[in-house]
């Protein structure tokens, strides 16, 4: 809380170092002109903040702007994502190529690399996609995770660098900057560091018409050291800076800056947004004693910049050095694992899984599968990093050997994240994000709801982490509604860029998990019992046939009248369904869907294949029935009857058998169904 | 943290207060009966928590369990739902009538009001549906609000109790319990008193495996005072309660407890899930001196619990008095607000405003149009309790004379909830939950993701909040995909029990504010554009055409070949496409879709009416497709040719109409869709 506020002295400031105000108030005044050209964006951050990212960037921050893919680079989160303005200033001045001043330009325009908020993948240099506030924040809990683990296995002079967040008022408001900040306590993540703007202000009005919470004592509570600093003074904060990568814990700075420094709008809200009145600019830039014209950014200044750019050259070069010395093995497992390739064996490993199940035919539940791979997987793929939000023994989410990530034991590959879905979801998108690790984590299927923006956000940066979800329907019994998913599917299934998996047996599951290990650019969320199902795929395949997101699992005999759809556990329902109109002499396949997004990208041929135009159809799922129109009436113009069978609202507290009845979702009903429509 | 755990001696504690000792037994070996009869459910947290929850119905909590709806009785909130044994216990000793010894018996079976965690509406004295953690805490402080607000507006002697929350640590680890505990303590909520079941214990383990926080200096950080007390000590747990209710803050009150405190499962995860073993059972109660079959309690201690069930019986006669010399302008007003119905000029106003616009067919947008009509729906209904989660100039959320809720003003009516979208879900569930208060709160659309949980919660108990979402599609513009909703409408309707508006225009808009201030069981969602459209209903009609969730806008001349269905800010785009479309003498109806749940909810002669088969159907909606091929294709064995004209994935940074035209949603993309199925 800043509510009083003291109007800074500039051009003391100035005069006391005149240099570093030269370098900030380029950040400064490129923020002024891309918000005043976009006639959009917030301006006030970048200018509170230039001082203190302009120490980090200059004198601590490890980067070479040649090498935005360095491995060892220092990672930059910029939390408070609505000051993006801060962030590619810094990348344009010290020069990474693809921020052009073009790029600056065009701010907040289709086809830039600088939107709104920073975009992962837009740009080298990007390494969060933040915006959403308390993401940023609770990513680079993730990031730092990675390093600590990837240091225990590749050693410091490898792996040995620190993650920096800029987070605001906003972020630490957010309920999974608490998440975030109790895990990374507990964790004693000493080399992340959050540099706290300070600033009092929100966009309703000052902090304090909505919170009193000490910050300080907050982060101390959570076991973080915490230091303050006057956020415009360079000096100060160098040493802050210095301090706070010394402790054995995790450090937060509280950074005390001036919203939209130097303009008739600092301090207040309105700085918050968008300052594009000229002559309020013209006054800024005057106040900071700058007279370029917009976007013009003096040459002996942009070489400054670009020297702190190449600062860390040198560093890179010897690291590069380092890394070629490495014994070829370990090597090759680092690159491998950084690539994001899973190892070759695990298309072996899977395979041998699958036929050993297709002969034994076990009767489990789908959580219990999901277990079997992982037993099989992570002994091969040593940069997988497991966990659960206090559900282990439910997800199944533990393997033997694994190991504890602690302080204790950074070569871990288990972490406990304490009942925190949301810090969990944004760990692992900052666990893979970081590159070299691959995260999976697992809580109930209706705690989806709690990691929402977090699993949103692995969609839209394209980062192959896996959900893995148990107890995803009335299935989970006795729990009751609270904890039973019925629109759950759905909600995944609306997502763009997320592959939702709900195997109906071990054979799927195997598959599944083997597109989810293997997918570059796409979450998987797993759907996955509680209650045991039986092995339906009997016949050993070779190949992956979840990989194509639905195929027949049984034929119709005799002519094709019925085509039934279903997934996970209800496939099951299907085939017993199948057996009862079979048995009156009515010809019925059955289609396993375990992934419609899979299924979708399949040329159509094939989907006609499966779902060919003729028979009715009926699909069964213990879960809404939006989505499943399309399967049932998908194909314009067609003739085709169709009817669901599943959930129209929530559950009911009863064991699972009993819900299935109670709300007709078995084989009687569903060849009822069909015979209504033949 | 808790662990070093010292063994408590039962003997000696149920020695030195041995009528405590045995009522607290009844709660413990009712919860031991229960969950072995049902083979599931959580017995560790009753058993340890049983001495607190004695103390507080015994001496402090106000009630009477004869009178289960008296308004100014304290609320009682079990946030750590798992335990419902505790609850259901308390209300079955203490005399509530539903909760008959059967309903324990049938303890998480179908039909049975003893659902594995506690569903509101299922028998009175269930205050909150709790399970999925950190909902009852932030809940809570909705209660809260209402009393402070309805103690202001009616008085001490009407309104004045408290809200008791029994939270573990789970609850306090969900990101959702930081944003409450912080609106709380900036509230300076002194009524509200949070009792923490400080056992040490989660499934996954000890506490301490995934966290560290002092629980103590992370609530005093948020301005609250704490307590510490021996959670089995009765005159220690009496004394620290009164002193709660003492203080000018929210206070919370460490209890040190032992979970499944006397049974060989005590102080591990083990006791935290279902003790089941009858030799477990036996020794336990053998331990608590308990020598009475299952689910016996001997009659002089239920006498003893039935006395403690109509303590508060003299009271609340009192304040049937009190209430009953009211004044009867005030007294109705209070009844009315309590019932949840609407003032009978609410039907007056909204109509006058419709007739307003029109005429005056503004051009704005429908975040606009939504302030218009709180406008003057606020200074009729003062039980409404309004706010934003710090985008109140967004949101248009706040009318004047609101006045903002605080510690000085508890009259004020605005909330400023901080960026804390989880918090204020959480918060209206509570105010709506308490009666007498009609909450609203406005967010981000894109932001459901953070407050789905909530929000689940709220159509799960059904109460009727009013979600106000607005920039509601890439219409929201440069801010970029991480604030551009495309999968939140099907979201929202995938959810059981959840009203989605979308309206096109001030008209529609003020129709679903009218249906949403009135909706008795159902939460609603009005989806609001930022950028401004035109008035699309511009003959006055009189009867509220939104109710019927679809109507024809526009009616098709010559022969009705194609239907065009929108909703929201593509209503615009329809009537134009319709346009271009009967310009080549393709006559065209537009239906705009404001309400899809309650068009589902028409008769089918309605529904056949406004979608008749035959013409061809297309649909727009600046959103994905989930959902809208029911519309397209959705009558079973019809010809009808449907396409979608929508979102296929995330959007992008760039002005609004830039990226209506990039992503071609278009009257000339609508049009041409319709000509290609013809």
């Amino acid at each position: 809380m800043t509510d009083d506020v003291q109007t800074p002295d500039l051009d003391a400031l100035r005069a006391a170092n005149p240099g570093h105000w030269r370098r900030a108030a380029a950040i400064r005044t490129l923020t002024l002109d891309a918000v005043a050209a976009a006639n959009s964006g917030h301006s006030g951050m970048p200018m509170g903040m230039a001082d203190v990212a302009t120490v980090l960037f200059e004198k601590h921050l490890k980067f070479d702007a040649a090498r935005p893919d360095w491995p060892d680079r220092d990672r930059f989160v910029l939390s408070a994502g609505h000051g993006s303005m801060l962030l590619y200033s810094l990348l344009h001045l010290t020069g990474y190529p693809e921020m052009t001043l073009e790029q600056l330009r065009n701010f907040r325009q289709l086809g830039a690399i600088t939107a709104g908020h920073p975009e992962f993948g837009h740009a080298p240099g990007i390494e969060v996609t933040t915006g959403p506030l308390g993401q940023g924040i609770s990513t680079a809990v993730g990031l730092a995770i990675a390093e600590e683990n990837q240091r225990a296995r590749f050693g410091r002079k490898i792996v040995d660098h620190k993650t920096w967040v800029i987070a605001g008022d906003g972020c630490l408001m957010e309920g999974v900057s608490h998440e975030a900040i109790a895990l990374a306590g507990k964790l004693e993540l000493s080399h992340l560091i959050v540099l706290w703007d300070d600033n009092g202000i929100t966009i309703d009005g000052k902090v304090s018409i909505s919170d009193v919470t000490d910050q300080r004592q907050r982060f101390k509570a959570a076991g973080w050291d915490v230091l303050e600093v006057d956020g415009h003074d360079p000096e100060a904060i160098d040493a802050a800076l210095t301090q706070a990568q010394k402790g054995k814990k995790p450090t937060m700075v509280a950074c005390k800056t001036h919203i939209a420094i130097g303009s008739s709008a600092q301090d207040t809200s309105k700085g918050h947004g968008a300052l594009t009145d000229p002559d309020l600019i013209a006054a800024t830039k005057r106040a900071y004693g700058w007279d370029h014209g917009p976007f013009e950014i003096p040459a002996d200044l942009k070489a400054e910049w670009e020297a702190i750019g190449s600062r860390g050259a040198e560093e890179r070069a010897a690291w590069d050095m380092r890394l070629a010395s490495m014994g070829s093995g370990k090597k090759r497992d680092f690159e491998r694992a950084l690539a994001g390739e899973a190892p070759k064996r695990l298309s072996a490993t899977i395979k041998a899984l699958k036929r050993q199940m297709a002969e034994s035919q076990p009767k489990v539940a789908t959580r219990k599968s999901s277990e079997m791979v992982l037993e099989v997987v992570n002994p091969i793929m040593p940069e997988t990093i497991g966990g659960s939000a206090d559900l282990t023994g439910s997800n199944n989410t533990l393997t033997e050997g694994l190991g504890t990530f602690s302080a204790d034991n950074r070569a871990g590959r288990y972490v406990y994240y304490g009942i925190r879905e949301h810090g969990m979801a944004a760990a692992m998108n900052g666990i893979a994000l970081h590159g070299g690790s691959k995260p999976y984590g697992g809580t109930f299927m209706c705690f989806t709801d709690y990691a929402r923006p977090s699993m949103r956000l692995s969609a839209l940066m394209g980062v192959p982490v896996t959900y893995v979800m148990t107890h995803d329907s009335i299935g989970l019994g006795e729990d009751g509604p609270t904890h039973q998913p019925v629109e759950h599917l759905a909600i995944s299934r609306a997502t763009p860029n997320t592959n939702v998996f709900r195997p109906a047996d071990t054979v799927e599951t195997a598959e599944a998990w083997e597109l989810a290990l293997t997918s570059a650019r796409t979450p998987s969320v797993l759907s996955l019992t509680r209650q045991g199902v039986p092995t339906v795929r009997k016949d050993f395949t070779s190949k992956n046939l979840t990989a194509q997101g639905a195929y027949v699992l049984a034929e119709a005999e005799g002519k094709r009248m019925v085509i039934l759809m279903a997934t996970g556990s209800e496939v099951e329902i299907a085939l017993k369904a199948r057996d009862l109109l079979q048995q009156d002499g009515i010809g019925t396949r059955v289609v396993s869907m375990p992934c419609w997004e899979l299924f979708e990208a399949q040329p159509e041929t094939y989907r006609k294949r499966v779902l060919p135009a003729g028979p009715v159809r009926v699909a069964v799922e213990a879960g809404v029935q939006m989505g499943w129109d399309k399967w049932l009436f998908s194909e314009r113009g067609r003739r085709d009857k169709g009817a669901f069978v599943g959930m129209e609202g929530f559950g009911a507290s009863a064991p699972a058998s009993v819900l299935y009845e109670h709300y007709g979702i078995t084989a009687e009903a569903v060849a009822k169904a069909a015979r209504a429509l033949i």
